[in-house]
């Protein structure tokens, strides 16, 4: 069975341009103390201008935008084919006229790229949230179309229209990608405010942001879809998680608890109707592999089944620091969970490796 | 083997009384909305103006003060011994200038409860953070001397001395608790900023914030203290971790690996000499089993080893909605996750629900 990579990402040569034509977070900059190093710089924050060189962004070089790296990588790892995706933070930050025409070019540009490499490349495709629920319906609606052929959903953040997913106004988005059949890859971007982390969080580099404030996030944003009941309305809708599911394999069973022990809830009369979080993961939910360790990865196999995970690599992010290695650490930490996880079920790996991602992203191998 | 129960609160006679005397959080009220019931409002924001009587605090009544309740819920629930602990926010409100005299009142006081309940209770103790350094060293040397014989640690929430656990501020604290070979349970209370929760999060009770807000606390806290290198100076500080490490076991290996891949934290030379958080979790971090979950007990006793997990209820919080169950709901599914968790390993389970306890806490049952 081919591994396929559900969890990589590319900034295509016109998002490139767009990122180097801005002065405000989204954008790309050669900055007076590392004029050598092109910084990309998109978490929120990362630009303070007391931050020395190395803790501002991260170099960026072709390995973003070039799909030759991105075969080198695969070539390197093992990885048959790639559902490739924009990465955060898309197109969250366009003004609202803008954004449905560029959705609509990164999409047929990314899908371009996908038919030029028969059954290697895949995408899920971005949104144009910025601009209102009527135009993001419309363009799932032309991605679950003939037009952009090697869509297998979309890639969507956490603040959907700018309130969030448990947000009534999305209530279109969702049926529309119902309607579609088009999987939503949930990731985050936004992660936690800066204050969390107290005042020597400079000192540790992207470290809590990246490793506490990303999964968080996305376990928020589905405990609020929960309980606004979003799957009770659309219990086709499928969402495949980041990071494993940020912590939710861990947390279920603390939020179900407390659903179960809240009193306005359960005076409100929600907490009898709202789908219970466990059934939620092994119905609605798929989640990668990109945990880093076995003890992560058995929990989101119990949390929601051998078959519904997914291999990931997070490419281009978490590279090697010294430029040198072929072999990624980060992928080799990935790989290796799984071999341990996975430790005398071969054909589990193989599902998760590969098998379960072809099924499900109904990908011609 | 008997039950021991570590995680498990008290607010003493002396402590309802502060917390009647006050009028902003943490305080007992009784509002006009809800004049029958008294609501113990001790989260930031929990008493916003709006928010209706079932979404404001929590009931309030003897089960929070009374140590005849204490043992009547041991009882119901095969309780043996329990190690009782102020609930927060302890005394991390009061002025620099009654702490001291505050934490040793209220140390007394639960030590005198413990006494007159022999081997059935302990207690960990509260520290006079908004003090000074040197008073809680000073404290933490006297709870550690035959004055206070029923200590078998200390409660601490995630604040420190006002800046958090990785203000260097802590080192003599950290060392006195060496010294004297106190436990640190680490318990969180002041969870994430409100606007995380997004614009409906008063339509879902206390979930986001207790489920979700806590927990992070605490993962963040530790990695606060890693990150400092805390561990690295002191290497024989044991701390107790609240709700199995709040998501520490599913992120460690996230953790671990932006550690490792951060730029910033390898040209300043602290990669290299940073303790590993897989070996802390196994050396000097304890973890309860109120996880409420066996797919979240298994990942910390992946993470931290069956013989360092302890039982614990988490009384009097999360009790029954209607208040008529004897046996609660909330204890039924942690006792639950145990006997699934170590279905056909009975030592392992025993060693969860007491043995460990005994042995890591001195227990005298």
């Amino acid at each position: 069975m081919p591994t396929v990579d559900v969890h990589t990402h590319v900034y295509p040569p016109s998002y490139i341009t767009l990122l180097r034509s801005r002065t405000t977070v989204p954008y790309i900059r050669n900055f007076p103390d590392a004029p050598d190093s092109a910084r990309l710089i998109i978490l929120p924050g990362e630009d303070a201008p007391t931050a020395p060189g190395t803790a501002r962004g991260r170099p960026i070089g072709p390995e973003y935008s070039s799909i030759a790296h991105k075969l080198a990588f695969m070539d390197a790892h093992g990885i048959a084919a790639s559902v490739i995706s924009l990465a955060n933070p898309w197109l969250d930050f366009l003004a609202p006229d803008d954004a449905a025409a560029a959705a609509t070019a990164i999409n047929d540009e990314i899908d371009a790229l996908c038919a030029a490499h028969p059954k290697r490349l895949f995408h899920f495709a971005t949104l144009p949230l910025s601009a209102s629920a009527g135009a993001v319906a419309a363009e799932v609606a032309r991605l679950a179309s003939s037009a952009v052929p090697h869509c297998r959903g979309v890639i969507m953040g956490t603040s959907g229209l700018g309130r969030g997913l448990d947000d009534p106004a999305l209530e279109p988005v969702w049926a529309a990608l119902e309607e579609a059949g088009l999987i939503v890859f949930l990731h985050p971007h936004y992660g936690l405010p800066g204050n969390v982390y107290g005042p020597l969080a400079g000192e540790y580099g992207h470290v809590l942001p990246l490793a506490i404030g990303f999964p968080v996030e996305t376990t928020i944003a589905v405990a609020r879809m929960l309980l606004a009941g979003v799957w009770e309305r659309h219990g086709r809708l499928e969402v495949l998680l980041a990071h494993s599911g940020g912590t939710l394999p861990f947390l279920a069973g603390r939020i179900e608890s407390c659903v179960a022990h809240d009193g306005h809830l359960k005076k409100e009369g929600r907490t009898e109707r709202m789908r219970s979080l466990w059934e939620v993961l092994k119905k609605n939910i798929y989640l990668d592999a990109v945990v880093y360790s076995e003890v992560g990865l058995r929990a989101a196999v119990e949390a929601s089944g051998k078959d519904r995970i997914m291999f990931g690599t997070d490419h281009p992010f978490f590279p090697p620091l010294d430029g040198e290695e072929t072999e990624w650490l980060s992928v080799k930490t990935n790989y290796s969970a799984i071999k341990q996880a996975f430790d005398g079920d071969e054909s589990a790996a193989e599902a998760v490796l590969g098998g379960n991602a072809a099924r499900i992203l109904k990908l011609d191998l």
